[in-house]
């Protein structure tokens, strides 16, 4: 089965980002024919400035490979390095109307908060779309806020479809479920936009600094805690397996450790954990040259999967006006 | 100085085709450096039909290379043979609003006369100005009604050069004066859609037809016409130059000549006018491979032009992320 998962280039991890996305991809990597792009040309619709989104491509490459992204199991690339998927985006462009795009609910959130309601805002659900479609992809995963994309995919798709002949692959979306969202320092879903966000590359200082601003109640060292209604334990939770969780349920419940203990031993745990995923990344910042490389196989290998289903597209709409 | 001319491929060339765009293209492959492309992106907003785009394309490429068009003084090519195009639309989608698309004439005409309003038909405008920009063109010749599209097009290029440096050239338009329009059969505009047109390259039984359905006043053999309120004189006047002019104005108001005679003649001098470039297409017809070759290398020499323009695009805005 094959798997398209995008990766907004905006900076650095957090988290949320590890646990919800991240894992998926690891393990969509692990049993099916994982695609997975940096979105770089999506990205311009917000970041207008050159040096910023630069740094931020390779630094998104940068973190993923670290994390586990393997470009001899998966197929990785940069969005902008298969420019075919601007040439179907174009082409699906007359598979949509205007008044559909108008209902789509990230346009109208983006543009409250003050991004410029551009063109490129406006089309991008057509931009994604020819991400999904150029690939063949059968599943996305994707966050609740996408799933309306999705459904704009699962519609182009259909009617260029049923303008044409048989082109494109209807694909599945695999919805991350609320259960599985990762909560913020403060309880809300940890997000960059709410300042909550606890970023596991960070230096050690500035990581000690988000985990000792978890929210608590004012249980002290002497009282027993409620491990369910507690931030700190969901989030500890998330690195641990179903014995681990049971043991640190123990531990609120009995009284004898304060939350600064936890959260010491929290931050522990987060430093272990990305410790090999950290030495990785120091060893790819240091060689740039084999992140561009494998970057580029990634897009050969990308490319080689879209061209067939590009110039069916092509050949369907007549574009592709060659006998040869 | 770079001038740049689109051309739709939507099927058979009339008199007002050929005395308006047409010969101004050729005095500009005479005296600058003329940038001419099939329009095959554009002309999937309005034609579904796969095989119906495919004979469009191949068609405009003979008439045009048939009437004048020489690839070896101009850069002729078919618009999704450099698909680049299509990525700088993407690219320049993020310098323009929507609230400056909804206000184009163009889309709401075009909708107005039942054409889907598909997103790709709301952002013709950008990819019109990728066309232009893409390839540094300093004029570019339009009708009235391509004159907002231009004036979007400059006003793109500003916007990106100002967030991004100087990196585009901002055309300047050559709009068609109304003097040099063509009128139809009925006095109107010369337009297919107003089924008034006269197709020089149709067969000599069809080419009869439509002369002799030019409208006239009902001035007899034996009365003096007057040439200045006559369509018949302002179409067959287009073949003439000043002197023959005179002349044919004369015998519009000696007695003696009817207009069955007037239309003979002007029939005679449509298929004598056509009769080298009608040869000539026949020739081409014949030798599609030939043709596909010019447009092939047309193709290559166009994406010559757009590469340097394209690429520092990329890096301005940090799509270009690699070191070399």
């Amino acid at each position: 089965m094959r798997v398209l998962s995008g990766i907004q280039p905006s900076g650095k991890l957090h988290l949320g980002n590890y646990f919800s996305m991240m894992r998926r991809m690891i393990d969509y990597q692990a049993k099916s024919d994982l695609f997975a792009f940096i979105a770089s040309y999506h990205a311009i619709t917000t970041v207008e400035e050159g040096p910023v989104l630069r740094a931020g491509i390779l630094d998104a490459a940068i973190d993923f490979l670290a994390l586990g992204i393997d470009p001899t199991k998966s197929t990785f690339w940069v969005q902008s390095d298969v420019p075919e998927v601007a040439e179907l985006a174009w082409i699906l462009s007359t598979s949509i109307t205007v008044s559909q795009l108008e209902l789509a609910h990230s346009f109208k959130d983006k543009v409250a908060q003050g991004i410029v309601a551009s063109a490129g805002l406006f089309t991008y659900p057509v931009l994604m779309a020819a991400d999904i479609l150029l690939f063949g992809a059968q599943r996305v995963p994707v966050g609740k806020d996408q799933k309306q994309h999705l459904e704009i995919t699962r519609d182009i798709a259909q009617r260029f479809n049923h303008k044409y002949g048989e082109i494109f692959v209807i694909p599945e979306p695999d919805i991350l479920k609320d259960t599985e969202l990762v909560p913020g320092v403060d309880g809300r879903k940890m997000s960059k936009s709410y300042k909550n966000a606890i970023y596991f590359f960070a230096d050690e200082k500035e990581l000690k600094k988000s985990v000792m601003s978890i929210v608590t109640d004012s249980k002290g060292v002497q009282d027993s805690k409620d491990p369910d209604s507690s931030v700190l334990y969901q989030i500890y939770s998330l690195f641990l397996d179903q014995k681990g969780r049971e043991e640190l349920a123990d531990k609120f419940r009995t009284p004898g450790t304060g939350y600064g203990d936890l959260k010491k031993a929290l931050l522990a745990q987060i430093l272990e954990t990305f410790a090999p995923f950290r030495e990785r990344r120091a060893t790819l910042l240091a060689d740039l040259d084999s992140v561009e490389d494998m970057l580029q196989q990634g897009a050969r290998k990308a490319r080689d999967a879209a061209i067939p289903f590009l110039e069916r597209a092509r050949d369907a709409t007549g574009l592709g006006y060659r006998k040869k």
